[in-house]
């Protein structure tokens, strides 16, 4: 997508060394636009871990790049120690994010290409960066497809509406900084928006890191999509009066019953959503399916982040990045990160092979090849 | 209530000077505790206006207060302005902010006490000040008796739970910086551990102002009361894991049928409470109903504030108080102050009389004297 009127990736591999890959540093935005390399897993372990990059899709596919690195400096091991190197990195980075599912599927990903290359390093090495290309094209490409299928939702409001603008509320960033490229919940939107269907987006600011205000309004005057910033108190009240037409959001693991984990507070919006009878759709490529994973409320991993999260907050001051403490200095806090929409609040599932509905018969009709 | 120690209501007579009220400048706190001259109705319009006071019940009181003001600068008019004079007065104090019906409710009490002095203008400022301080000690009294009843909710769930701690969750401050002493949602709370029944809160923190992360977390700090600060988009979360017992807010305006509009957010959290079984009780004195209003979620009117308040926020950094911006500098933002919780999801209000159905039966049976 568009960022200052150039295309660009969220993640590529450096033009001027193969060793290196390269990111957007989303901690920054929207104040600062910050290109970072990463050399080693390591590099990229930290940039997910402390959110340089996030999103599910996005993790995927600095998980793949990260493995690609490994296969690198596994290089300095003897054959026999390749693989084991090759795993542990895979730990590594599967340990970084306990709710995505994208990262140890992007990881087992690299370890199947690596173990199918033979025991050459440097067919290894050209099959981990392959591999890695694969996956961010391959996130690339189902986003693009999201949109295609999401778009006759909102074209259908619109005609409903005679070509008022269809007001489209979402939850933190599931936009192309959550991916490689259009985003889930964001590229129905910009579909609508380059065919020239009006749209105007809610932009929930989805505390307490704010992905919502500082990613996805950024997304939204970089492709100059109409949006208004909202508290995520707001949602409710909209609905009751009229103004949202329709909920799109990403999600972080969907069970293949449809229950869907996405970012903390989401599952009040669908609450807030089915309260009012405004159509609720989680868009999310099938990398974000568990397919061993039944009940998504009990058992999807809910990660927890450190309180610090939630009593400073950073923001711009005199062209300055600077936190302030909101709190009392005594006060403790918690940073729940995810939370789980049961699928039954689940209007629909938007997914690069069609939309499908939230349930296991729709899901597993989707994608016949995951029965078991 | 204690702050640092002291016992402080949230507004008062200056000692030194019957023409001057002085009260908690709140936007300062909770990194700053500083008390404000207020000397003329205007410095009380400004006040509430951009909160320096805020809450149902102590805009109500401030509002008596301005009232004695404005009986006092009154006394410069002739006797036959004074009343016309205080009645502008009045109407300026109402329109600072439109969904508490406690201001109007407190301008009228006063209209009708410097009324019913006579003409003399000493004897109506004595109504005025009479009038103000009875406004003031009574909302305090109510505020205690809606502790009196509702800690007997808290008592009850303790002992199911065999004296583990009471996890309630509060949304905003209802709590005795709101009104002027005790608090509406927190006088069960403090009663409870006054009388040593454990509690533990969870602290929405309620953005775009953060009064729950600034005020209700400073409050618990001063009285000793184990919290936790959260996002607000958390609740949910918890509720779905078992980790609230209870919820109590307050109110800016109920309904005589028991719809009752509070901070933004609210309503999200009664869905959330529905969804999972847990207790959502709205605490009020009697003030804080609209005896002519029926349908709340069509007909409360909802303040919409700067968005402002939405894009930049207010900490501490280095000992200074800063504000940093959120959000794109291209961004608009929308900032709706309140909404309305539907009666269906209330299971109960707490009132100065004590408990009641959130329902038209429930409420004119508490208070039958309001039948028409």
């Amino acid at each position: 997508m568009r960022a200052y009127g150039q295309h660009y990736r969220t993640i590529w591999l450096s033009k001027d060394d193969p060793g290196v890959v390269q990111v957007i540093d989303q901690r920054r935005l929207p104040h600062r636009f910050v290109v970072e390399d990463l050399a080693s897993v390591e590099d990229v372990a930290v940039a997910i871990a402390d959110m340089h990059v996030r999103g599910a899709g996005l993790i995927g596919a600095a998980a793949g790049y990260g493995m690609y690195l490994a296969a690198l400096h596994a290089l300095q091991s003897s054959p026999e120690a390749f693989m084991a190197a090759m795993a542990r990195d895979g730990a590594r980075l599967t340990t970084t994010r306990p709710t995505a599912v994208n990262l140890q599927w992007a990881v087992n990903r690299q370890l199947a290409a690596v173990e199918a290359a033979g025991s050459d390093p440097t067919a290894r090495i050209q099959a981990a960066l392959t591999e890695a290309h694969a996956i961010a094209d391959e996130d690339a490409d189902f986003c693009r497809r999201i949109g295609q299928h999401g778009v006759a939702i909102i074209r259908e409001i619109s005609r409903r509406k005679g070509g008022q603008p269809v007001n489209i509320l979402t939850h933190c960033n599931a936009g192309w900084l959550a991916f490689v490229d259009y985003g889930s919940a964001t590229a129905p939107i910009y579909a609508a928006h380059d065919e020239g269907v009006a749209v105007h987006v809610w932009v929930d600011e989805t505390r307490p890191r704010n992905q919502g205000a500082r990613l996805t309004a950024w997304e939204m005057v970089q492709q100059g999509v109409p949006h208004t910033v909202i508290a995520d108190n707001v949602g409710g009240h909209l609905m009751q009066h009229g103004l949202v037409d329709l909920v799109i959001v990403g999600a972080d693991r969907v069970a293949y019953t449809g229950d869907a984990a996405n970012k903390i507070g989401t599952y009040l919006k669908a609450l807030a959503a089915r309260d009012n009878g405004v159509p609720f759709y989680v868009a999310l490529p099938s990398s974000t399916f568990d397919w061993d994973l039944r009940d998504g409320v009990q058992d999807i991993p809910i990660e927890q982040r450190d309180g610090t999260e939630v009593r400073l907050i950073e923001g711009l001051h005199d062209d300055r990045l600077i936190s302030v403490l909101l709190t009392p200095a005594e006060s403790p806090a918690a940073n729940y990160a995810f939370d789980v929409t049961p699928a039954r609040l689940v209007t629909g599932l938007i997914t690069e092979r069609g939309i499908c509905a939230a349930s296991e018969a729709g899901i597993l009709g989707m994608y016949p090849e995951k029965q078991k």
